[in-house]
């Protein structure tokens, strides 16, 4: 009665498999505003200068610093003040020997000014101002391009858009920007007891769940979701779905794979394309498969997660969501790439599935790894989880208090 | 010319001031498929039972399982098929002694039946089923609300909702759920010299930096940024904009916060409210206000932040996201929250700023620290920075290859 597993892969082979898997990046542009997050796709040249001037950088007076060499707080420099400018505005007259300009933190220099001296240091006394303090040349301006200049590469491709990012971006105006598309994903999940979860349960019939927690996985590894459907176990229905779904960067089906009665996307990957891969040696997750089918612009890949909600979530976040985020180009968001687990202690003694690498959801309380024990179909197990432990398959227990390494599901 | 910062905070007084600040959160019922990384603002209590029917969880034959309790691999029990019902049919007859029903895993076990024989354990000879290994009673069948039960609390308040959670809420059928609203905050740039950044630069403007990364900034932190908006540093038309937004949550203007010329948004809060913060000790971001006017429902505060980009960037950071976060009930994603920073070491000798708390940006080198060492007003600095250290005010040097903590700048 059906297939049986007949090929059954280790965990490492079918990640190979996957990062093997050749995908091509697409550009596109967009508006700053929304770049946050996004993934620079080419390196960003500065087209400006900047400061794009010379600039005042404390409130106080412009003057020609060789002027003020002579002054102390006894004895000031008297110089004549010419104008005050403020941020903004435009210079209009020339600083010379024995003038000044009031100038703003961030007004321009006047021409022939080559120093700023603080406000703090400055008096007022019969219509002249008295400089108190010898300034060098220089002194609290900052040279135009001394930040960066016209030219000088300001982003390099593949940096990640942070909101600082954004500044620097806005800081030479850019309007646009080209990022790395997002890749789209079509979800659907087969079988004939499932219901929408906005449609009436009857009896027999469940929720869908999978289409909705799959679709919230891609959408947090940078990609967008489309076509959220739910098929019958249908090798006809499951075909033409697959097929109008081609031009799409990636299928993820869930139920349907298990060798049995339901195994139809076997059946319709062996027709219309290849299987790669059919069983992983992990619990859970074991009939999830990898296949493949020519398209106009080369493979597409479908991805058959298995029916058990539990499973499929595991199965996603462990093979695929690696995969999705590298293909949007998405860097995933742990303390600068050194810590993506920490280690914490087992609450209690467990005794792992036997001949598979097994994956244990726990909850994290205080130090404490807590597995939950809970039947491997509880969609309730996936609430309580905060992560996982990964044991290999060839531990036979592992004892109350032992080190254990603790891995986020999803994004902490 | 103009006030000094009469009574200059240190930075722990001033994270008790802004701790101490009341919000009121709001409620907004969203979509299912909204509703990802926002938080419930209410217990979720399960309205069916999961699974909603008795549940048969292999393939094979729905039985009463003392029938087959003589049953062993050389002498199987006869049995005789009734008929075959999949996942999400409907049984239409009832299991007696001496009959079976053909089951697919996922399908509602049919009245009388109280356990299931895998199909492994079978053989068809005759019309009949041979049952060749005896079940005990509930066997490969779920029972219904086994996982969770109608009016037990499915996820609790304060959950932030991931693609799991939204696994468990579609299993009971949840169409909206009640979560917090995302506050809303206006974020205003000051200064006469600002152009917005799809504007046109002319001699002496600079393009504004500030409302871009505030706005991506605030959006981070689970806000919604309205009103990006740009004034001059004039009285009356800050003044009115601040009025104009008193019933949006908060209101964050940036520049005009010196003690001098610029100072404008001082003069206003005194006028229309009250200031509770103007000058923090430490570097950069000395010259920052916290005040506050009164509205229709309550306090409304607005955060001055320096004009200076760096500055703004980082006391926003610092002072300002934790607080936002809070507002919007986002938890901040550390490794579950135990790792928020690591220790790297320092990769040069460096002279901290005397008499402040002094925050210098680093760039991640593998294992070290490097401190960028622009100046203050460097916009590139930013673009670089992977995070900062925190070096307390009575530190005078520290040297190459100490231990430093480095605390992320923005969401790593």
């Amino acid at each position: 009665m059906g297939n049986e597993f007949l090929n059954i892969k280790n965990p490492d082979d079918v990640k190979e498999i996957i990062n093997n898997i050749q995908t091509n990046k697409k550009i596109e542009e967009v508006n700053i505003e929304q770049s946050l997050s996004r993934v620079l796709a080419e390196d960003i040249t500065a087209t400006i200068n900047l400061p794009p001037f010379r600039k005042v950088n404390m409130d106080g007076f412009a003057v020609i610093a060789e002027d003020t060499f002579p002054a102390s707080e006894d004895f000031p420099v008297e110089l004549k003040l010419l104008e005050a400018i403020g941020a903004g505005d435009v210079p209009k007259k020339v600083v010379e020997n024995g003038l000044c300009t009031e100038v703003g933190t961030g007004a321009p220099a006047p021409e022939g000014a080559d120093a700023v001296v603080m406000v703090e240091f400055t008096d007022l006394a019969d219509g002249k101002i008295l400089i108190h303090e010898s300034v060098t040349i220089g002194q609290n301006i900052t040279k135009e391009g001394s930040d960066i200049m016209a030219g000088e590469i300001l982003l390099s491709k593949g940096t990640t858009i942070t909101p600082e990012k954004i500044g620097v971006l806005s800081a030479v105006g850019m309007k646009t920007v080209p990022v790395f598309q997002k890749p789209k994903v079509a979800i659907i999940s087969t079988g004939n007891e499932l219901i929408r979860h906005d449609g009436e349960l009857s009896y027999g019939k469940i929720f869908d769940i999978n289409s909705q927690t799959i679709s919230s996985a891609v959408s947090s590894c940078g990609c967008i979701p489309v076509h959220t459907e739910i098929v019958k176990d249908d090798y006809n229905e499951l075909k033409e779905k697959i097929n109008e779904f081609k031009d799409l960067d990636i299928i993820i089906t869930s139920g349907g794979t298990s060798a049995g009665r339901g195994d139809v996307l076997r059946q319709v990957l062996d027709d219309i394309g290849e299987v790669l891969v059919h069983g992983i040696a992990v619990k859970p997750g074991k009939p999830t498969i990898i296949g493949r089918c020519k398209s106009d612009c080369g493979y597409k890949y479908v991805i058959g997660l298995p029916g058990n909600p539990v499973a499929a979530s595991m199965v996603f976040q462990l093979f695929f969501a690696p995969f999705l985020k590298e293909m949007a180009s998405i860097k995933t968001k742990t303390i600068l790439n050194i810590i993506n687990s920490i280690e914490l202690e087992i609450s209690r003694r467990y005794r792992p599935a036997k001949g598979r690498k097994h994956y244990v959801l726990v909850k994290v309380d205080g130090k404490n790894a807590v597995p939950i024990l809970k039947d491997s179909g509880a969609i309730t197990a996936l609430a309580e989880a905060d992560g996982y432990i990964e044991i290999p398959k060839n531990v036979e227990i592992i004892e109350k208090g032992a080190k254990v390494l603790v891995h986020p599901l999803g994004n902490w």
